[in-house]
């Protein structure tokens, strides 16, 4: 097989760090300046358009959470078609961050709605529960080599408990048996580095496991949320990755608002640029300080 | 606590049985009259309104189906937001059957997306992946009495069995878990017939279990999939349904394809009709048969 869409993800960490920004983009988030004069779509563009002018070198990709421009209805899912193709013409990694769950039919609706057309994302997430018919149907995309997925499967948030970290019998986790089914759905869209076209969302906030679940998949690149406001550090982080590859570490707030620490509205883009290099740099002294 | 929007679906389907029109309108279902000198967001509104129409009176609510509007992207999403709002109009009760699962702000987003403004539905679906805290940023949409959710439970796919029907330790299926975590959190927008705010999705697919499931849910309001085309009979349906309630009951294609079975494309919201009756009654006799 050619080079996939996880190679191309693979190597941009390489060359620019393991950042994953994340374009959660509030209207509360927008300087004054930006917002004056326009509609709020367009503020919202114009917005994530800097970021990702000024960032676009020291971050591995971008996450446009979709569940922000959703809630400001159709101008919202203008500002996300536009902020997506703005990506792509940068040649930018996209991963909509969507988690779609559904099955069949449905399903390749979905993989339709965000694989092609207006709001075309080279990675999706999705979420596992409905079973593997949920996960198969985004399989010619893969296989076509240009499209991924991430699946979440030990997410960062505190009810990761209530389903996720379940016992199963036999042994193993909830999340185990996601990340089995997966890797093994995988073996068909492995790339050159080793890693499959589908991904697994694993947060960095349960780090007691964070050494045993990088060794056990070893074919799986990680989507890793938890960093910063959900109380990950670089040192967490660290042992979520394999020689400072094999995953993402998404950012979103901390990175958007980095000029509210500064109060420099004006700079916001460069505020987010220095805070993104601070962010991939910590994270690279943890990796060799491991 | 005064009428909620659980309350008002169990009356209809009371009043009107317990059919779920599903509105997943691929553009191959809709008959050449309609389309023609049409854009495709017109013909799917055009086509949808002649279905609403006609069924008005003899279906319980209808579940619009997103995937297949986001398939379309911004026109598709257009489409999306005409038919429901038609659907407002009418006083129809609109499940949006979109499967979000998300947490903390990222959910508070969809519940705006989809509980106020363009995408504005009295139900959605929910994916419980995550745990309880991608359910709870819903709850003051549920607690003001007029949103609802329905939570995937247990599906009527094949892949249910890979995840949801796994055995946890402690003797429960994941399911159960699930199910018994959503009855407790649904304690507190508890209507007058006894159903919470926070149905179940409940595939009547699995026909072995389905009596124990009714019994052991009692509070629960179920979503049914998986009628006609999945396998499911009137008989089957019956199982999970109390004295012919507590439950809707879903068909698409089966009720939006009706015309194709007897040629009759220009009569299809007649069609459609006819399909929605029979399938009521035939119900309705099963339930009586019990």
């Amino acid at each position: 097989m050619g080079k996939l869409i996880i190679d191309k993800l693979y190597e941009r960490v390489e060359e620019r760090g393991v950042v994953c920004l994340g374009l959660d983009t509030d209207a509360s988030y927008i300087p004054q300046h930006i917002l004056s004069g326009k509609s709020l779509d367009e503020a919202i563009f114009q917005f994530n358009k800097e970021i990702i002018d000024a960032t676009l070198d020291v971050v591995a990709c971008y996450k446009v959470q979709i569940a922000y421009y959703e809630a400001l209805g159709l101008a919202g899912l203008i500002a996300y078609k536009n902020t997506l193709q703005y990506l792509r013409e940068k040649d930018a990694i996209i991963i909509a961050d969507i988690k779609r769950g559904d099955i069949a039919a449905t399903a390749s609706q979905y993989a339709k709605a965000h694989f092609t057309g207006d709001f075309e994302a080279d990675f999706i997430t999705l979420s596992p529960y409905m079973g593997m018919d949920s996960i198969e149907p985004y399989m010619p995309y893969m296989e076509s080599g240009k499209k991924g997925v991430f699946v979440l499967v030990r997410t960062s948030n505190k009810g990761a408990e209530d389903f996720e970290n379940l016992d199963i019998e036999g042994g193993k986790k909830l999340y185990n048996e996601v990340a089995d089914k997966i890797t093994e759905a995988g073996q068909t869209v492995k790339g050159r580095y080793g890693y499959t076209a589908i991904g697994g969302v694993i947060g960095c906030t349960h780090v007691e496991e964070g050494k045993e679940i990088r060794n056990r998949y070893s074919n799986m690149f990680f989507l890793i949320p938890g960093y910063g406001a959900q109380g990950g550090t670089a040192k967490d982080v660290a042992l979520y990755l394999k020689n400072g590859n094999g995953g993402v570490v998404n950012s979103s707030r901390g990175i958007l608002l980095a000029y509210k620490k500064e109060n420099k509205e004006l700079e916001y883009a460069e505020c987010a640029r220095n805070e993104a290099i601070n962010m991939r740099d910590a994270i690279r002294a943890a990796v060799k300080a491991m």
